[in-house]
């Protein structure tokens, strides 16, 4: 090991990263016993461990963990914070150290923050997220949808302008240190209108001449978004373009600022657990210790939803009634060839989905697409019908109802490719997103026709 | 605009970025009429694009594509390919072509395609993806599963010693320009033996001192990750620090590449893929416009377990078939209760699940969370029963109907909540990944219950 002079300049961050469940035994302990111990304990914890421990913790002692970190690092731990478990913390605060706590932040953390305030409030005091920022730029970020570019979007940026060598720049870096945003990435390259010309990395920078202009070592075609592009397409971007920062201009392509991949990263995670909530009618990150009304009040709708659809099925059974009475094994047969096309249009549905996410589908290649899934399902239909009508007959000995299993089952597996096809294209096309609403829509549509072929072709051909 | 003047240094790369679903249709018209065009077409687009546009085109016209993309951009249009059109891409150019086209790779994307030959050799053969890597270096990657930190990591990393100045870290990445990794990032600081002293970021380095020394300026005491770690540590690694490079070492401390966050954004990416896939009994990225044999025979296993547990659904209801002749309406209600469960159970897995992935549940909050998740089910469950017991009631005018369907519901909820709670946690237990196999076994169960407990009490209270 070589052994350190004491450092001329102070080194990176040194905090340490990462806790082991016996530390949070240990912060458990704390809280119970010592609670003075918690300085210690979290002072050298990085902010977004302290945010994981205050996440893990039951709701009746998060409080007193509050209360044990230092002012200038709050903000920081509130931004950490999953939504579900910062909407508690932000309302276990008080608005004065709130407002205080976010003045420590970067311009987009702090806009972020303020929003969750917002979301806490009742609709008709929307807007108080707002005075807890004390710059007029952080408020002006509330202004942009969450989900959009504008939305994702830091103020501080690196710009200079085109004449200036890279010598120059350098020293203007070394020269402001202090005023530099923490990651400065890229430099963006601005007319004194702040026009976009070009962008150069910090990358590149140190290695091309110092006597050469950026105008001459810029990107000159900088990839850009306006504020409006929804987060999903700008994921795109940083995805395809294996960038590390996208600058985001008006329609006059002045620079308004710049998102950074650490924040897509964030966003890719939080928009795949989202969507995974959503898709069960779950709030996005619920707190794992909400309150158990709580819990059970935001679930209720999804599953009201279900029982409709769940009612619907029924309502087609009842209409073959007679049918059973006369013939219990209908009863018994009849929920394998619902189950059966539920399950095959949950394949086609997430195939077409993820398709539709990616724009993969194109006027050209959709009906060839729709062929595929149409064959397939015909396919797999007639494979698992033959299967079906094989064990009727074995079990029952009645070819007439194998026969019927048979028919009934790849019917339901052509409709159950239908619609995982339909469905999810025509959800996109009336602008809602396909990945939450299409599966109540698909089971429904595969339980009633599956219901309704099978027992309706038993009654026309066994009874 | 400001005039440009001929550029001391060529620009960064200019390609064109993106393009329209007009410009897709003029490629498919040259592949008709003028494949020559595909040429200039093709010329100035991105390599990500190039793929895009080879993954939305059917099959049968891949191969014209791809004998006009230039010899030398073939490696990285292989390398942004999805896994399933990737293969197909593979299978069509000569063993040659594409040995030449990976030499020109970073060695993560050159491992990374040679892992995709070896994934389409049968097994006897394995390692061939081995011989199309000229590099020993990079065959050397292959050793390492491609879910782990070893199978992310790329071995372009730029190093200094600890006692070399800022100022002489600057001077040798300009001199050694060529050599450079296109992203360097991060400055690793390591001994001779290259173990691993502090990391300096790009970022940092241009703003201290030029006489200070890399060890007074470094982040000490770095994060890093041991190759064998898999890769959903490392993601979580790179969400919760912020940072762009992490270093990889062996188990003496020595570096042996690193990871990038441009790659961790593609994992998370494909990662969220394939998991939605797999839980419905997909390959992760199946091409669009796979054969419809190939598409069948990968989607019937999955659709075969299901049947087998709706068979074992049917046989519950098999045993209550005397009750069913004797009263219909059971079997038109018996399918509400057996939904209405599947869908609680749905959402109480979905959120195990994520607190399962995110390292949320302790032991000390375990049972807290138990507690409150069936708590929640018994809630939910109980406000479901008596809406669909005042439902048969109107109905039927049967109140002991009403009674039992309404215990029934509650039941199947309770049964709900344990299923959503139990089965992720040991799934997880056995080392399983909880996200792809709790749904087939939670609606087995939710079913089995379901039919069971409604039909079972019918049977004793109402015949």
């Amino acid at each position: 090991m070589i052994r350190k002079k004491a450092p001329v300049i102070p080194a990176d961050e040194t905090t340490i990263r990462g806790f082991s469940e016996a530390f949070f035994e240990s912060v458990l302990d704390a809280i119970e016993h010592s609670p003075t111990d918690l300085d210690g304990l979290l002072g050298n914890l990085h902010e977004a461990d302290i945010a994981d421990i205050i996440e893990r913790l039951p709701r009746d002692k998060r409080q007193i963990v509050l209360g044990h970190i230092p002012f200038e690092r709050m903000g920081d731990v509130i931004a950490e914070l999953e939504e579900g478990v910062r909407e508690h913390v932000l309302q276990l605060l008080n608005p004065a150290d709130l407002k205080g706590a976010l003045e420590e932040l970067e311009s987009d953390d702090a806009a972020d923050v303020a929003r969750s305030i917002d979301e806490m409030i009742p609709e008709h005091e929307e807007g108080e997220g707002e005075d807890y920022l004390a710059d007029y730029q952080h408020k002006r970020l509330l202004h942009y949808d969450e989900d959009t570019a504008g939305g994702l979007m830091q103020l501080e940026v690196l710009t200079a302008p085109p004449t200036q060598t890279v010598g120059e720049t350098l020293e203007f870096i070394r020269k402001n240190e202090a005023e530099m945003p923490v990651k400065p990435g890229t430099i963006f390259v601005v007319t004194p209108q702040r026009k976009l010309l070009g962008t150069v990395s910090i990358s590149r920078i140190v290695r091309v001449p110092f006597e050469a202009k950026l105008q001459d070592v810029m990107r000159p075609d900088p990839l850009f978004a306006l504020p409006e592009q929804p987060h999903t397409e700008i994921v795109s971007i940083f995805e395809k373009y294996d960038i590390h920062n996208l600058a985001v201009v008006n329609k006059r392509g002045q620079l308004l600022g710049r998102i950074t991949i650490d924040d897509i990263l964030d966003v890719v995670l939080e928009d795949t657990a989202r969507q995974q909530a959503r898709a069960v009618g779950l709030n996005e990150a619920e707190d794992l210790f909400a309150p158990v009304l709580t819990t059970a009040r935001q679930r209720l709708p999804w599953l009201g939803i279900n029982l409709l659809t769940a009612v619907a099925a029924s309502a087609v059974i009842a209409l073959f009634e007679d049918s059973i009475a006369k013939l219990t094994t209908l009863a018994v047969l009849m929920p394998i060839v619902a189950s059966m096309g539920g399950n095959a249009t949950t394949q086609t549905q997430t195939v077409i989905i993820r398709a539709l996410a990616l724009g993969q589908i194109t006027r050209q290649n959709a009906v060839e697409l729709l062929k595929k899934e149409f064959l397939s399902g015909g396919y797999v239909g007639t494979l698992l019908a033959l299967l079906m009508a094989l064990g009727c007959w074995l079990l029952y000995g009645q070819p007439m109802l194998a026969l019927v299993i048979a028919v009934a089952t790849v019917a339901n597996h052509l409709f159950a490719a239908l619609g995982g096809y339909f469905v999810p294209m025509m959800l996109k096309r009336a602008g809602y997103d396909p990945a939450i609403s299409t599966g109540v829509l698909t089971t429904t549509i595969t339980d009633v026709g599956g219901f309704f072929v099978f027992l309706g072709l038993a009654t026309l051909l066994l009874l």
